[in-house]
């Protein structure tokens, strides 16, 4: 992610809808569209947007275009006690059939592709984000306070999304669908797999953020990615007491209250270069705070 | 915890109905009953456990017994970036009224009692386990494959726990509940206060497992105590392949695909010496999985 | 570690001559003088320690007393990358024959005992330190603000420490004793041995410090054992930015300078449970700072 | 750091007399040459280099080239304990006088110029490397396998390095040097200047390293750049392994044990994004280990 001549020009207010490649490049008919690994579809120049605004995405829709996923048919090596590797098997991948009518996945049998385990589909964004600041370009592999490759489950059709800007036009990027994942992407993987997206895009102008934040119908969230994971917390938590006190006018000792004793966190993943820990609260509780603060 | 004189001694099948004090000490006539912070109820001797058995304790019942409860009023400097930590206000205790029938928490105004901020109530032990392996006696302070004080919201009514038993009679103690408290514990606290407990004990004989486990009505979960955090990561996801392989029958590879396509993470502590990570699995996701593995 | 019988009580003042047995117990007639792993020799109860006081332990022997060590054979596998822990050999134990006299250790190959590397004899205390706070009595496998299993190479003769005294009669204890061993101690071992050492006791009364301390010919050093490596920097760092502070009058400014441009830092231990990192100041540094600071 | 237009191309075997501006970006003449901080001089483009060779760099001369450095003032936030970021002074920038012949440097007090501080010159380079995988460009505060900003003070005159090569041309980079630096970096700054430097390129064809390598006349020594800093260590002590099997015909085992009683770490810095652990290996030890092994 970072500093590539835009793939289009658009303008807030503006509805788009694309589609993404799985991450290993393939589209919704199976055709490989790209070479290199986890392609992301992009950047789009959002007219308007400077360094220190906000950009919003509104996410309308996040869905699978095809039938068949994939993932890695082992847990990854960093995931599990280091005594405990080498009774990990060999780095396979399988297939998952996706019936979005009935709104499952099926893991089908390496021998006999027979079913063998059937999850809820649960479709979200593993990589999204805007190009990083002082002009880097980064591998779409890792994350940052520029969003990126985060394997958070909240990125996802309803969500509304904040990314802080760091250059003329933002340049958005977006891809790396999942029809489903764990919590930390334990296994290296979502079950991968092309998507259609539909999204708005709008500008805050002026309004300065340090990491990327969200919300949706339930809750206000904040992102943190880096190692350790507690870094990942800490900025999370930091983000999330900047955004009470700035927005929501709640004093540092109310805000601190309100996450000591309200906070919910999401692990996004624990596997990529920088880990992502999500800090949510409660709209409710939220409401509660502020109707009785008059 | 460790090896001290037991409190009583129960046997497999005994429900105990019991008391606990507050962090500071405090009982639910707010009479200071314990010298030392953090004082916990036990151990329970149990008949009949032994080193390398498993201690399985149903919760029936964690409820506070007295109206008012403490927390701490800022966030902890170690859950925030180091840069943010000058702007904390300094630490002090505030109180907040408990309203078991309504089932919510409010906290009050320092200055003048009034409302501030209402949540709903949701009573947790923040410390539960055995006495740690090898003879150690260590401070109820911190956590480990023993349990301790891993301050996950999971430990209450309705649980049932596994731990590994490391010495004759196990010697069970718990305490340290909390009227409700958010992930993270980032405050250091959740509403401290006394709270009474009932609880079933019983013994399996012969069974070893590395980590404290549990389940409730839907989800089975395994629980990491270490720092990093992913450390604490990797012992819970650990378990829970040891428990999916050894109880449920479940390949290797399956369990991998079943963790990385189906854990949540819930995030106990991450304010304590050991930090704490529970891994768990849906029980339908489970079922669907045994079902289709005939 | 922790409250036991003292094995003896000596005074300040006294000069303690002790042999200590090797990490499987065994003394300096390859006799099993001892059931657990990692044995210790203490406690030393010192007449007069107090808690809130310093002990002060000059080493003035640190020497094995036998002609054969043992080492690990492998590397751990927390310590290589989680990916490479595959392409690790089966862990055993291998002998090195001690030559006192010519000052090396000879690795001794698995079948035909023909001497395979040859290092410098360079003898130090695996573990040492005093009864941990709160009475706690914890693992000779861990370390934290008492001592305890640093694996620091520079616990050795020549050096003089300084512990916090936690507890009545301090309760000393050491062992562990390694011929040599890696910064690190990355294959999970020293050159494990039994060892003879002398040392004399004192006492700072009235003197709190909050981590361990030492000093040799060379530098000042303070040691920091935690998790992850990082904290174990920042505890060392600060306990060497409060003795700066503390003891030479050296302002906060001027003792962060001195840190910044002319800090060393070793590495204890990257295997154990807690980690550890020495901080060390050069005595000709300090020296040139106080004389021109009159 | 990543794919710029060369400042100039030159080939294996040139000698390259160039010099840097100091991290603010001023020059010998203390003229401000560059606009953003963290300038380096570069990047050359080395004929012949390819992706999957490695790059070797001769350090033939690294000199400051005036007589007046600055260091920040206080210690960083993040290599205290949290509880102790609240006494910490405010970040300023102090002056360092640089003497060439006498070999050191002297810190001039702020209010009277007057000397406060003397410590031996001991110059290094902070930053230096190679252009990133895959295209990226990547900020000059940061490190990672391609080297980047480590701050270790074994970059110096005298070093030999390899870094491997991961682009057409390698295009590397040099530049922030220090007059000195202490271990870690714990200001977030050496004392820093305008360099000379003197290099000389060679290429390794079809060598391919992971990580950056280097010796000079007492050790051979592997650099791993990460958070946590043991996931540092995990690299550096893996690419130390790799070499001594693959270059010195070292088995696993004998290579296991050879850092297991060998190793010597050193501290780069605990401050920057990726923080740097250097592992090394006395020569001496390796001769007497393959003299023994015929």
């Amino acid at each position: 992610m970072g500093p590539m001549e835009p793939a289009l020009t658009i303008a807030p207010g503006d509805r788009i809808i694309t589609t993404t490649a799985d991450a290993h490049g393939y589209n919704e008919h199976m055709k490989k569209v790209a070479q290199k690994d986890n392609p992301l579809t992009g950047p789009f120049f959002v007219e308007g947007a400077k360094t220190g605004d906000t950009l919003v995405v509104r996410l309308e829709i996040t869905c699978p275009n095809r039938d068949v996923g994939w993932s890695s048919s082992t847990i990854a090596p960093n995931v599990v006690d280091p005594s405990f590797v080498q009774l990990l098997p060999e780095k396979q991948y399988r297939d998952w059939k996706i019936d979005r009518g009935g709104k499952t996945v099926t893991l089908l049998d390496a021998q006999n592709s027979r079913p063998t385990l059937s999850l809820p589909l649960s479709p979200m964004l593993g990589c999204i984000g805007v190009a990083p600041p002082g002009g880097q370009l980064i591998s779409t592999t890792t994350a940052g306070v520029y969003g990126g490759n985060m394997d958070y489950s909240g990125y996802r059709e309803g969500a509304t999304l904040y990314f802080p800007v760091f250059t003329k036009g933002a340049l958005f990027f977006l891809g790396d669908g999942h029809a489903r994942q764990g919590d930390g992407e334990l296994s290296g993987s979502g079950i991968e797999v092309s998507f259609v997206v539909q999204f708005v895009v709008d500008i805050l102008e002026g309004k300065e953020i340090h990491w990327p934040r969200g919300e949706n119908s339930d809750f206000i969230f904040t992102v943190g990615n880096a190692r350790p994971l507690e870094r990942a917390v800490q900025h999370a938590s930091t983000e999330m007491l900047r955004w009470l006190q700035e927005d929501f006018s709640i004093g540092i000792e109310l805000s601190s209250m309100l996450l000591g004793q309200g906070a919910v966190f999401e692990l996004g993943n624990v596997f990529d270069p920088a880990y992502t820990m999500v800090c949510k609260i409660k709209k409710s509780d939220l409401n509660n705070l502020i109707d009785s603060n008059p």
